[in-house]
């Protein structure tokens, strides 16, 4: 049977996935993640079957930078999840990864225990492709768990890049895991990430560690403080833990379900879902108009041409609408 | 003679801001702020006419919330300004301003000291129209200004809305206003803002306020010391000031001289503002793209359609494919 099989009919995969069949639920994603037509096609048909089972779960973004223990964090809270009588879906975006098997969640070695408990299902995200392509595919492969009955689902990102807007663009609560450093707590952080975060919790808060992991949430207790609420009211709080010996797991699973309680009280929850569709959609639309555009040949040449131009020889204003117009043949 | 004097050729206009007649580049901006096609094209050949002499400036945006004192900041920093022998000229961006003659600047009546000098013109800005209109207005005033000899600009915006992101788009220099409060300094800046601020300024820092205002200034250094360092590479400053008796502008006027030197010599200065050009360019392709799909009136009903469905009957990628390829006629 090949991975794929092409021969099969989008009723197949439906009927598969709705009855919880992790062999049919991974090819399905393996048609969702793929560049070829046919397979897009496909896939459409089997999310159009599905769309109506979707929704039901949590959806938790996790970013941190390269070293922070992202890997070891979720198999010990995912432990605390599963606990709590969720089923749990791992999928992960990394852009920066370009080789052909270079995903960060690389080959499940790195969450042993995790990926053989059966109430958990872990994806690497597609290698290579746009930040645009892997969301698509990340938020449809949510799509596709959820129908599954997957009910709790975590999104990885690599902390480096435009990845964690993405990656908060399609969920509910965005955790930012940091270390204890030494002096200037964030550095390194892009700017804009922190302010992003429902929550904020440092890693590693064990042994000769567990003093600097405390006094450097004390100071980014602090600088949050600083900044204004969410929209959603809610005040991004931080916390410590430690992945080793599962300190901490607990009470970030109750911070979660106390953030879902607020949310859901105050109808922040479902306005917020249903306000990242329509952004996805309007981001959608704005991608392919772009695409379009600078796809064109004749577009590309003059472009070519003003880039040679010196500033004191462009009205970015007029070109712009003038461009426009010659592309809608106006 | 009329305002605009339709009957006048682009080459009256041309010569008469190159040789800095003040009546002759009010007429022209005026043109540039219009919303009729025969002055947008007018204006757009004054600028083709000028656009070799502009550049020559240095750009400063100013924001802050209402009540912080822009005005008497403005008016204060001002007459350093001139007397470092520089000719100003003060701008307003105010999207949130509706009334007929409701700009910011008001009638200069607020820059009274400032408006009876020579070396300086002020010149509120249009009421109404969109946020991308009034940058358009702006930036292009900001052109006729500098081809009319003008080397220093300050455009100055309300702190309430997008308008510091447009504003901090077409200035070298993006310079926030601040009062020193009570507990929470941040509250109420948005999210965002603070990071685009080359430097930070508390206002009123006078009598009883001065030991508040050195607080203030304390705890938002510790703020900004946490913020990463800008692409100029240049660290965020905070100052102290008093408009009313004059103190702390010599400061704020070295503190622009040593950024313009620091960003000279690291070629930043020119970088950015070829890069602010680009950006303004592509941003102009944006929103011509985005009123054209939009206005299209068989997209306008399906998005209205959309609306009404649940979040489980939309696959937004998939529309938002469908939908594009449907407007260029695909």
């Amino acid at each position: 049977m090949s991975l794929i099989s092409n021969n099969r009919k989008p009723e197949f995969f439906i009927q598969g996935i709705l009855k919880s069949d992790i062999a049919v639920l991974s090819r399905a994603i393996t048609l969702v993640e793929s560049q070829k037509e046919t397979h897009q096609q496909l896939a459409q048909q089997i999310l159009s079957g599905i769309i109506h089972k979707t929704g039901n779960s949590f959806r938790l973004g996790i970013t941190g930078v390269p070293g922070v223990g992202k890997s070891t964090f979720i198999e010990s809270f995912g432990k605390e999840v599963i606990a709590n009588q969720h089923k749990l879906a791992v999928l992960a975006i990394d852009p920066s990864s370009t080789k052909s098997k270079g995903s960060i969640l690389g080959d499940k070695t790195r969450m042993e225990d995790l990926s053989k408990n059966e109430n958990v299902f872990i994806r690497p995200s597609p290698s290579g492709g746009t930040l645009g392509g892997l969301t698509r595919a990340t938020y449809e492969t949510m799509l596709l768990c959820e129908a599954a009955g997957f009910d709790f689902i975590i999104i990885e990102t690599v902390g480096v890049g435009q990845s964690e807007t993405a990656v908060s663009g399609i969920t509910d609560f965005f955790l930012l895991l940091m270390l204890a450093g030494a002096g200037d707590e964030l550095q390194g952080i892009k700017r804009g990430i922190m302010e992003m975060a429902d929550a904020l919790v440092i890693t590693k808060a064990d042994g000769e560690n567990l003093a600097k992991a405390k006094a450097a949430r004390a100071e980014y207790a602090h600088a949050m403080h600083l900044l204004q609420a969410a929209e959603s009211g809610w005040r991004a709080r931080t916390q410590i833990c430690s992945s080793v010996n599962n300190f901490g797991m607990a009470e970030i699973y109750t911070m979660i379900v106390e953030y879902k309680q607020f949310v859901t009280a105050n109808n922040y929850f479902f306005e917020k879902r249903k306000q990242q569709q329509y952004e996805l959609l309007l981001k959608t639309i704005d991608e392919q108009l772009r695409h379009a555009f600078y796809s064109n040949p004749e577009i590309k040449k003059q472009l070519e041409q003003l880039k040679s131009r010196s500033e004191k020889e462009n009205l970015p204003f007029s070109l712009g609408v003038e461009l426009v117009k010659k592309f809608l043949g106006k």
